[in-house]
């Protein structure tokens, strides 16, 4: 039987794909049908997230170490998990997050060369059994993100690397989406905005449709679990 | 057949035990006897590590995962392995550092109850094969060195942590220089400060006699190893 959890929404894809524009209309469509929303990010999410987003994001002098970047992300995401994801799904809300562990395969194994089973370790670690419910893959070539991310201005770590980690890190994802099609959806990111958030808020619709009654019909917070 | 590498020293315990205090006595001993000396710190020791020192030590209104704590140490830790103590060390230089992964025991594990089979996890996916070679704990009863450290000012996190944290961390220190009593090298941090002193030199001038003679047969850098 279905827990009375909130529901784990996760909002994936490359630099520059529409995340951050994109989550604040999915954010409103939902709160306008009443769900009790907690819209979040990573790396960040919590005061020593945000510390860690800081020193993963300045450009330094020296190479950061691929299996340094990979424990600092886990560490948020423990962080982020303990403070904030867990209580508000526990607590019945549901919980929209601005990328989330699948961003690290794609980016620390995929776009890095770590082992996908280091990662998996590492997930398994920090999340026990918990994996997203559902998972927006915002898709499109690399060179359009790249385009879209530049004209927000200077670059991070990140944004400066090249063409063929950002080819990676699309792969991966589209990979992920192959492997676990149940929670991915791929949205095409190329279309303009407009479009974009038409088939976002359809996938929205489907989603509060499908979920929303399963969840009202569960048992109050307190209530035993089965 | 002994490789070419540098001496892999740490120096471990609680705190205000005197680590920073007696690592200035430990180098000037060593460097006066021609040792090429690399003197480092954890967490810290690169720029990353000094912001990831930085996000631990912050007193915040929020408790921080203790999973969070000990992966973001492991970051810290592979990057200085990668930016400074491997380097180093491959150089022929020897390597002096302010607490290692013994601290990760005592602290993520004895102080704050993390199953030491994860920190071994860590550590084994971070380190590889690499040990310390020689560790250096300054132990005394917990108290002295609280009020020691209570005497240079305002208090980090860690230092705001109870008695019986302290507690535990001491009593893993100690297991762990039972169960690893070859590289463990036990000082009386309770001493006055000249006493402990006289102790570490006796210590160094052994550790050189052992090691110095050894290492100066060593192939040159660049030569085969085998
Ligand atoms: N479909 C679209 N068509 C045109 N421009 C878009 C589209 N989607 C987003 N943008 C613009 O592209 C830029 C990047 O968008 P946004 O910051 O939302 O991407 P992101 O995926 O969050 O990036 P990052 O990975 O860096 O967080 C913004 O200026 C945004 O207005
Ligand atoms: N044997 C000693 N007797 C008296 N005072 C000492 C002794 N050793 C160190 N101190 C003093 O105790 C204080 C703490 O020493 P120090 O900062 O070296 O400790 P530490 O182990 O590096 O602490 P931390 O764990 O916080 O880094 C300093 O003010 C130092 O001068
Ligand atoms: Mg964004
Ligand atoms: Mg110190």
């Amino acid at each position: 039987m279905q827990s009375m959890r909130g529901l784990f929404i996760t909002v994936e894809g490359g630099e520059g794909m529409g995340k951050s524009t994109n989550i604040a209309c999915i954010s409103d469509y939902l709160r306008a049908r009443g769900v009790d929303l907690v819209v979040t990010r990573e790396p960040g999410g919590t005061g020593l997230g945000e510390d860690v987003r800081n020193a993963l994001l300045r450009v330094r002098p020296e190479p950061v170490a691929p299996m340094a970047e990979l424990l600092l992300l886990f560490a948020a995401r423990a962080q982020h998990l303990q403070q904030v994801i867990l209580p508000a799904l526990e607590a019945g809300q549901w919980v929209l997050c601005d990328r989330f562990t699948d961003a690290s395969y794609a980016y620390q194994s995929g776009g890095r060369g770590i082992d996908a089973a280091v990662v998996r370790a590492l997930e398994n670690l920090v999340q026990g059994e918990l994996r997203p419910d559902y998972t927006l893959l915002l898709d499109a070539p690399v060179s359009i993100g790249l385009e879209r991310a530049r004209g927000r201005g200077e670059l991070d770590r990140f944004e400066q690397e090249a063409l063929d980690f950002y080819q990676r890190v699309r792969d991966t994802y589209l990979q992920l989406a192959k492997e676990s099609s149940g929670r991915y959806h791929l949205v095409d990111a190329s279309e303009p905005l407009a479009e974009v958030q038409r088939q976002l808020l359809v996938i929205c619709e489907e989603l509060f449709a499908c979920w929303a009654p399963r969840h009202r019909e569960l048992p109050q917070r307190g209530a035993p679990r089965q």
